[in-house]
């Protein structure tokens, strides 16, 4: 057995509360390593009974490891187990907190030990948003419904775009749209950011508890909840706490009575006199003076922001918040954000921006979840770039899906471009149908599909500022096959929980192929995906009778699957 | 290389702040599976300039792994970082957020990402603390300063031990002993629970915010307070908020108004009418009715129990807390503690009492330290039961100090008995020798030495409660040349810093002899010991002039060392 690669440690993702009565155990092993791992387990303590005993579930499968994961529940929640693994010659070790041993020796004693589930420590999963479809929506560009709030500068609808162009779009657009995206068949929408600001991206606030005039107004903006809310649609708006804008009261403050100013501990000024030209105080990202970096260890900033969270879920009913810059505002900060904003609306959710591994802010008591930028990059790589193959692709998955708690990776922003990126057709130098394999994946694999505004009519865009256009509505311009195929598959997601609740299980990866199936209770959906551009034949362990949901034909699988060039099948599984 | 053995994430403890301005990071490898190992680092916005470099320290090995670690400071604290692995055949192998690379590609994007320190996430390390001597004090056995407030049940002083017995030593008694403390060299007290309760031990609390008159008074409290302060001793308190004595006010009312009382909340209760007969509600351990488990999640608990911490440490002037079943009290409550106390005075200490792996309970926010029961295990199955030989010896303590920051390693409280278990001398066996190795490796190790009241005088005791004996005054029935060694030892190790703030290295680990190196900047401490019936000589790749610090003599290592049968050695380097 390899040793090496055996990892358990009594903390989140490897033992976490799955709810108040469960405690969700994994272990990780060297891929095809163990034949059968079993956990062992009982109250801390029980020291008459035997141990219980249950097989544990083979959950993933990376290029180096297997996770197994398991369900354990004792009387009074206070856990001692250990694990035995066979290996593929039939011999068997037991792991504990003293690590590897022949034979258990006094096991009450060298038990792992999850002493207690905490009530108060229990992460609350967030169904609605695990069962949401996203649409994000860049207001500037997405409608103008109101041409009397349009700045003075604003430009001809779809002209050509710089970064500071202004294009008119605002809340009053968005509500006149909220038929088509309740028609799409959207569930959540999310809208970069509203508040008072000088720039059309808004990420520089003045001002975070108004709208911005060229969006509207606080009634406008109650207005968009409640016409949201009305068709199914829940709303979150987005948050800049890294930062304010150099417009914002208290950085004017501090410009203007420098050393004076009751306001200077709310940044970190380097030297006085503080210059927007020196740019000698903290900024976000390289220097960027109109975003001075706010100091959230603050009691008085940490304070004004968490109002400023709780306000407009409180008063203006939006149904959570997405954090920009998330990573560089501390624990701490997030910890209190969570408990204020869950106080006033426990359903609301909190989503942060952040690129990279996230277990610190992911452990339950911080976000909910976060914009899943590693799919995105595994995503592209494989369908539109095709740099990785299909065993690359299924390992960053794996390794993002394995370092999380089961809800939270349900709950992933499973986005392929955004504001930020190319948009992915750009990436597919404009081949729809490899987008159309892309999207299939997306709306079938676990985690919350995410549309960025215009990708579902075919936009395509380039680096920031060009992945920002207007919102293509001419139906002439229009991409209406990819249009369908959106509605389809999120009709698909919605009518079938498999593909939401489900559990996931690689069948077939080889060749560029990927053939997985998601199942829930006796549902059972394969999803068979061929990034080729030839057909091939996926000879595979199923035989069945199924549907394929998305053409509505019976098609039956008898050990194998034939598949044409590019092409994606969705079959639910009827005996 | 083992890809297998690999192992980093971003978090605790193979990323962290050390300070505000540090970042330490750590990565583990395959036990001599790697020549090399560097980190590559810049800030995260740094899009121009090459990756600064470092080779890492080899910290630890365990039987199985290697443990690396480095510090690393960037411009404003936003970490990009990457490693890469030179194998002993020469061939190197990058490691980052996506796992290996042959060759580093966009180093840039896929970098680990440490996206900032915020100053509000930062642990501080308590230095008092890890220069400490702990000296554990059990009140009702050790020493009776005040007749007038003995129970009317009180034992003669040394007589027979049973559950019930009360031997009547309080809180004047401690006080009148307090010079002794300071001759031994002590220096931080920590006494069992001291407020009212009925049992001998009080771990079933009645009034939290009183001491038991068995015990003194809360003047008597801060006399000795006072007192040690005086001397240069800090003291801490036992406080129990998993459970509440039967007899708390809280549970009174439950009994008295059953489903009308205003304090169901603050239990479990299963069913009505509740019942200390029936013990229907939940406890302690296995139906300890007299102490029933106080509701933590409960938000009226949390803020009674939180005004308790400040209290003590507010006006009566405790150095801190040591916290009973700590890890069976949600984290929730414990990072609000920690918040509470520290806002109080931010140099008090909060250790726990866990006596398995506490990750989670030691990132930083919740314990400075705990009680550590895994070093216990590791002293009384090498030194004194000799059932584990040296390499297991090493790999328990091993295991221990990885799974931890540094400062919380060097902060652990190293017991090797307490009121919990048979005395050490016990478990050896009555034979002092090996209590004498044993507690020459304790006061040289890493972490806080402990001393269990009456161990320096040779006491011996099995089981609770017979390790919770009378304490020996009588000189004539102390041992008085073990007394003398741990006097010898505690100045020792006062007077050596290394042997509180150096690095730790292995120099020869065989046959039941452990040597090891403790270093700090130009003072190097080489401590030898030989758990074996015989005499050994040890090849070394050392050759120094020493000076050992127990006996004063001169000793000169070329490349060997002779240990005497049951030998240690503590050697100062003097060229």
């Amino acid at each position: 057995m390899n040793k090496h690669a055996v990892y358990h440690v009594v903390d989140v993702p490897y033992a976490y509360a799955k709810d108040k009565d469960t405690l969700t155990v994994r272990i990780r092993t060297a891929r095809n390593d163990v034949k059968v791992c079993k956990v062992y387990y009982k109250c801390r303590y029980d020291w008459t009974n035997p141990f219980e005993v249950q097989e544990m579930k083979l959950m993933s499968q990376s290029e180096l490891f297997d996770y197994y994961e398991a369900d354990i529940k004792v009387e009074k929640n206070r856990y001692r187990y250990f694990f035995e693994l066979l290996d593929n010659e039939g011999n068997n070790i037991y792991f504990d907190d003293r690590g590897f041993r022949g034979e258990v020796e006094k096991p009450e004693a060298t038990g792992f030990q999850f002493a207690y589930i905490g009530e108060a420590d229990v992460y609350e999963e967030v169904k609605w948003l695990q069962e949401a479809v996203v649409y994000q929506v860049f207001p500037d560009r997405f409608y103008n419904g109101d041409k009397a709030n349009d700045p003075e500068n604003t430009e001809k609808w779809g002209g050509e775009i710089t970064q500071k162009s202004m294009f008119g779009g605002d809340l009053q657009g968005i509500i006149e749209k909220l038929d088509y995206l309740k028609e799409l068949g959207i569930t959540l929408l999310y809208l970069t950011p509203v508040f008072k600001s000088t720039s059309n991206h808004k990420y520089n606030t003045a001002d975070y508890f108004d709208i911005d005039t060229q969006f509207g107004t606080i009634e406008t903006a109650k207005e968009l909840v409640v016409g949201c809310h009305e068709r199914g649609i829940k709303i979150v708006f987005d948050a800049v706490f890294n930062h304010s804008g150099s417009d914002f009261f208290a950085f004017e403050d501090l410009l203007k009575n420098q050393e004076n100013s009751k306001y200077k501990d709310w940044y970190f000024p380097y030297e006085y006199p503080v210059s927007l030209e020196k740019i000698n105080y903290y900024t976000f990202a390289n220097g960027a003076a109109y975003m001075p970096k706010l100091n959230t260890a603050n009691e008085e900033v940490k304070e004004y922001l968490l109002k400023v969270g709780e306000y407009w879920v409180k008063e203006i009913g939006i149904d959570g918040w997405r954090l920009d810059v998330c990573d560089e505002v501390d624990h701490q900060f997030w910890k209190a954000f969570r408990k204020r904003v869950k106080a006033v609306n426990k359903e609301a959710v909190i989503i942060g921006e952040i690129m990279h591994e996230a277990s610190s802010f992911l452990r339950g008591d911080e976000l909910d979840t976060i914009m899943n930028y590693p799919f995105k990059g595994a995503m592209v790589d494989f369908f539109a770039v095709r740099k990785i193959n299909e065993v690359q692709f299924d390992n960053i998955l794996t390794m993002n899906r394995t370092i999380y708690m089961d809800s939270v990776i349900k709950q992933m922003w499973n986005l392929f471009d955004s504001h930020d990126t190319k948009r992915f057709l750009t990436e597919c130098d404009g081949d729809v149908e490899k987008m159309k394999l892309a999207i299939a994946f997306q709306f079938s694999y676990m985690g919350v599909p995410y549309i960025y505004y215009g990708d579902e009519v075919g936009m395509a865009g380039g680096d920031d500022p060009q992945c920002r256009g207007c919102m293509v509505w001419d139906k002439e311009k229009q991409n209406t096959e990819l249009l369908e195929l959106y509605k389809k598959l999120i009709a698909v997601r919605h009518e079938n929980k498999a593909l939401v609740h489900g559990e996931y299980k690689e069948i077939y990866l080889r060749n560029n192929v990927v053939i997985f199936e998601r199942s829930l209770e006796d549902e059972t959906i394969i999803v068979a995906i061929n990034n080729n551009d030839e057909a091939v034949k996926a000879v595979v362990e199923v035989s069945a009778e199924t549907i394929d949901l998305v053409s509505g034909k019976a098609v039956s699988i008898e050990n194998e699957l034939q598949l044409d060039k590019m092409e994606f099948k969705i079959l639910k599984v009827i005996r």
